[in-house]
């Protein structure tokens, strides 16, 4: 437990922000670089959803890397934004593991994890705490 | 309080739930409608941050036929995936208000809601408690 792992970093492009925004979360301060001049974001800010999405990709390569087989989450708790991600931020994704506990019917184990973004000047962006599934290995096979 | 609202409905597609998972979460069971097949799903299934996307563009567009501002979110709580999403699958979102209030320093609103998207079948898929920001029309504005 309280093992702190840095899963991976990707910088944020102002392309990207608005793809995502205009297809899932239109609204002018993620989808639009004049418009969100104007608000209280004062420019264009990535829709939290997207960051989210973003940690997840980062998060599922770090564990391709591990050959860890993810095998879904029933969830997450108290996922915060707590700062604006803007055009050129670039993300690194950590996890720190709070609990593990094995299924007794199924050869599936349970990770719940603190997981955070940070930014380049290392304000936490984004910060929740997730629950995921992995496939364990049998003991006695392959 | 307690006022429960259906904001749209989206018939979510496999080429939808390929793409997204592709970009965003690179999966098996979502990306790959043969792998999916021989995983404890038994078939390809939605990213969950595909279907917390789906939402927020539903309430979104809610929102905008209702004139109301939203103006970001800090967060959401307890964001739960009950049911897998499938091709096919009709989901429609409703939100009821559990409580709000108005900040004390800016023109803003601010309103706690738990938001459920359901499916054809009247299955929950998604239950997610969040909180969201308003702008406020200022007494003596247009």
């Amino acid at each position: 437990m309280g093992e702190t792992d840095v899963l991976g970093s990707h910088t944020v492009t102002e392309p990207e922000i608005v793809a995502f925004a205009t297809k899932y979360d239109p609204q002018p301060f993620h989808t639009d670089p004049e418009a969100a001049r104007g608000t209280i974001f004062g420019g264009l800010i990535a829709s939290g959803w997207h960051t989210c999405a973003i940690m997840m990709r980062l998060s599922v390569e770090s564990a391709r890397r591990k050959q860890a087989v993810l095998t879904g989450s029933p969830g997450v708790a108290s996922c915060r934004w707590l700062k604006p991600v803007r055009p050129g931020d670039t993300l690194t994704v950590r996890a720190e593991v709070l609990e593990t506990w094995a299924s007794r019917s199924k050869p599936i184990g349970f990770v719940r994890s603190r997981v955070e973004a940070f930014n380049q000047r290392g304000e936490i962006v984004l910060s929740l705490v997730g629950l995921s599934m992995y496939g364990r290995r049998q003991e006695g096979s392959a």
